[in-house]
């Protein structure tokens, strides 16, 4: 989702995407094994260039296409240095939500789930939103416009909130989730089967 | 390690580095945590910017000091494409050693280790580092000079040697890392402790 939103705020609409389906194992078909043989989504190509790790393509389509549509690392060294910060922090919210919880709940049968080791694992996600809630104070997360630390941190929320965690409790990522929600190169980017399907209960004890 | 690699290759020697301890809990002390809150590391400052994430502080440094000593992310589309592609695609490394290994062998105790999962994941950083031989077939990651998909895999493969990892069945590897370990920006960055005590034999059956 981050690369396609990316590509939405350089203007590349309809760039030719193509979904696959993970449970029609359309990652491991010939087509993309022959761009990566990791056989991993995302695959990108752009003339001869593939790229298939979606934070090196959101680095190389900004620094590609840095003065067309939005740009997304500021020039200004302080906002530069701030976005970069904030990019790079959100791993500890995907580390404690997807790594701690998701892998741990889809890979230990139901009845050898720890229940005492989950509750810790959701106070830690808990309390790395926190962090974010406080960093909230305006719309963006860095200065008065989008940038790509927006773009990492409202992905890391879709997953979230795609697996029922509240933002009741949570006032300034409610208010920032819903109002990026809306933003067009969101809203083209929005995985189909978000809209469709029921989400999981994965972190709504979080 | 990666953040001072790239500060010698800009040229910065000399810049005032201090380092912690982490067993007599340097990194919680209060000077590091007036820096980032977290009470991680790395810590850097540079006039007014602060950045505690090591990515987000190589690619600053490589934003703001692009021209300067190395350049580290090439501007050729083809070449930057790669090396971005390599750097991210070392989280792999990082993810089938550190935690799989590193971090599940010191948080089980002994008694409890399941051998049966440790030598599987064995075998993973082993598949990987399979990758990363046929990646190596020249000096370099990516064409013919030292980039910043050297500094990431460089360092990856500083904590598996640490860690007892023979590159004796991995020619390419081990000429790689033999000759990068000379690099006077490795050198003037490499760890005090790694040249004194014994390492561990966390990674000597991979």
């Amino acid at each position: 989702m981050r690369p396609m939103i990316v590509l939405e705020e350089k203007g590349f609409s309809g760039y030719g995407n193509k979904q696959i389906s993970f449970s029609d194992k359309g990652h491991k078909s010939e087509d993309i094994m022959k761009l990566n043989p990791r056989g991993q989504v995302p695959t990108f190509k752009h003339k001869d260039v593939v790229l298939n790790e979606s934070k090196g393509i959101c680095q190389y389509l900004e620094s590609q296409f840095k003065k067309q549509g939005t740009q997304l690392i500021p020039d200004d060294p302080d906002k530069q240095a701030l976005v970069l910060q904030r990019m790079y922090e959100t791993d500890n919210i995907f580390d404690k939500a997807a790594r701690n919880i998701f892998y741990y709940t889809r890979s230990t049968k139901k009845e050898n789930i720890d229940e005492e080791h989950l509750q810790k694992k959701r106070q830690d996600l808990a309390t790395e939103l926190e962090y974010w809630e406080k960093y909230l104070t305006g719309d963006y997360l860095v200065g008065e416009s989008f940038t790509m630390a927006d773009v990492y941190l409202f992905t890391n929320l879709c997953f979230l909130v795609r697996g029922s965690l509240s933002l009741d409790s949570r006032p300034n990522l409610k208010r920032y989730y819903e109002k990026l929600s809306q933003r067009p190169s969101v809203q083209a980017s929005w995985p189909p089967h978000y809209k469709e399907s029921s989400p999981t209960q994965m972190f709504a004890l979080v």
